[in-house]
């Protein structure tokens, strides 16, 4: 008789997005008149730009002629010229890997949830609290005891960037610009947990999928900018908010083959990586590897930063209707995302209802990201430009607080 | 400290290719003037059809406006265009499924690799042997205990197919047309296992990848064909070999809700599968999902099925070549796969180093596959047919047997 997997029964009811569906339907079911405007799904609205469509158009037509068709890839990591564009983004950055550090994905959401099966099912995991669900429910499906988690608080006490962890811990997952209060790690403090994972043969699991959003030169865009990273952390990124990849999917993950774990081999932790994404993993479409080597071109480059600067330019316009509001408000400065302080210390949900039926505007409540995004909301500057001026609008004049 | 998973050190040494790649490589190093030809890793080499080269492009040029620029999809499961494509391909066999029982991927590797996760830890798992490595090896990896697994084999005795495993199983993987050996399954051999899977509450996964190479109407091409197989199957399948798509990535599994498991619960299995799809899975991409529905257009499905007829004429080329060399072979007739019996009883990779050295030929080893593959060897129909002409010619007259 077969059974279903127990460890799925330990889930948090549902995903934090589809209850987000359910209520806005509702909503829209009891008030059809009312126009709804979403700042919630940090989904990307702005079509791609003239070299990607290129990248990708030649990809297609490459399939259509027996000389430039191509099937399956040699291994799952990725295309020679897409690998190759990414070492060299990497060597631009000062950072030397080596190409069999590399591995092409179909995006980040399935890297940081797969990341995990490379680890010993006893390890002990830490999360940032709040954090991107995925980390925290990729370990309980694979089996790991949800008692032994041990969560980081990310509060305005500490800036939103957690502490050491108290007890000792085996694997760090870590994001920047974080993914959802938008608050974004300084080299000092990445280099604490550097230092402390190297010192405690720790892993660092770093998703800097949104690095593309820094602007400011200070502020590190891959953790192998600090010194020591690269025999402690792994490093996840995404093409889907750098290239409004969203629905496109390409993503990649960086395991370097300096990382030691406990048994102390060299390239062990890089070669079990590759033994997974070969056996379950068949490589991301060649068609979209054309277009991801066309958003890594000089002209992709600087028509991406067209897109970037227009969705930055709607989280400061967000920023400072809130602001204006009297709202307290995070993040939003070199990350899409802005953090805010709901309104009278009102729960997330609570305010998620509040700001649906009185300003009709989707947000995301921080309480879903883990306990101590309670009393948060999180907005995202992903959207159309008139829309997001609707929603701040409606929000100043119908909003009450 | 990290500590690595130990379940991978427990799999097969490397994957069954890299190995073929290794001895190839090292063959053309020694001996650089000859021309290698293979017929070895089941790779499609025919470009793609004009219908599917014109949706992929329409699937691109979409995101190029505004207007038609897509994201994150809703769920992960699927464009509603390609699931209702998919609805109606099954309907036009007689079969009756719902839009939700639909999931489509990035392959029927990735699926048939993920689907193992969730069933319980504990369950006992039958494979066929010789099969796919990837069944095998995703149990591993997912921890599950290798000495408790059932091999079902495949033999000349039982025509390729297997009879039901003697001791009681919870989960059955099943292959038709079957990779490596391209044996088919009628309908009375999988009612046999329908029933049993019934009775027994056990789950069929049936791998139906190579369903378009069925010409013969009385072999079914679904399991769902079979009277009861809609409360105990999960069917996988893929693009990759009906459309060439081994590239491009693109498949899709059916979980039908009337599954029942142990516990009794209708749907479970269904709901387990969405969640862990899009807790670890972002969907399939946009622009590939744009040629699936190509793919199963009318004009689509009459192009695509020209280029199954020309791989066909090659295993039917490959099939007579080897017997005109008195060779016994098996498979080929519905199945692109040609499972021969290596001459004189020699071992699957003593033949493999024989056909590579004298006939400059590389070919899959059948042990590769499975203990019960030893002595028998796979050839491939995906050639280009200049070059499988070459091949059967090079192994008549340089074939020492």
């Amino acid at each position: 008789m077969a059974r279903t997997n127990p460890t799925y029964d330990r889930l948090a009811q549902g995903y934090l997005f589809p209850e987000i569906g359910k209520r806005t339907r509702a909503f829209i079911a009891a008030n059809p008149s009312s126009k709804v405007m979403r700042l919630g799904i940090g989904d990307t609205t702005q079509p791609l730009p003239p070299t990607v469509i290129s990248g990708l158009a030649s990809g297609v037509q490459k399939l259509a002629k027996i000389e430039t068709y191509t099937g399956y890839q040699d291994d799952s990591s990725g295309m020679p010229a897409m690998k190759t564009a990414l070492l060299e983004r990497y060597k631009a950055m000062g950072i030397t890997l080596d190409l069999s550090d590399i591995f092409v994905s179909d995006g980040a959401k399935s890297d940081s949830a797969n990341i995990q099966s490379i680890f010993d099912i006893d390890s002990v995991i830490a999360f940032q609290d709040p954090a991107y669900p995925v980390y925290v429910d990729s370990n309980i499906m694979a089996g790991r005891n949800k008692e032994k988690f041990v969560y980081m608080p990310c509060t305005e006490a500490n800036g939103f960037f957690p502490s050491l962890p108290k007890s000792k811990v085996d694997v760090i997952y870590l994001c920047s610009p974080n993914n959802p209060t938008g608050a974004v790690a300084t080299k000092k403090q990445l280099k604490e947990f550097v230092d402390y994972a190297n010192a405690n043969k720790a892993i660092i699991i770093f998703d800097a999928a949104y690095s593309a959003y820094i602007s400011s030169p200070e502020l590190p865009r891959s953790i192998y900018e600090v010194e020591g990273a690269k025999s402690c952390a792994i490093e996840i990124n995404s093409f889907s908010k750098e290239a409004g990849f969203t629905g496109v999917r390409l993503g990649w993950s960086i395991v370097p083959k300096e990382i030691v774990c406990e048994d102390g081999e060299i390239g062990k932790l890089n070669r079990l990586w590759a033994r997974r994404q070969n056996t379950m993993f068949n490589g991301a479409s060649n068609i979209v590897q054309e277009g991801g080597v066309a958003v890594l071109s000089a002209k992709g480059q600087e028509e991406c930063y067209k897109v970037i600067d227009y969705y930055m330019g709607n989280a400061r316009l967000i920023k400072a209707g809130l602001e204006a509001k009297g709202i307290t408000v995070f993040g939003g400065v070199n990350a899409p995302y802005i953090w805010m302080k709901t309104p009278n210390g009102m729960k997330s949900w609570e305010f998620f209802d509040k700001l649906l039926n009185e300003a009709h505007v989707v947000g995301t409540p921080g309480s879903g990201f883990g306990a101590s995004g309670e009393g948060y909301f999180r907005l995202s500057a992903f959207g159309i430009r008139e829309n997001v001026i609707a929603a701040l609008d409606s929000i100043q004049k119908n909003l009450k607080i």
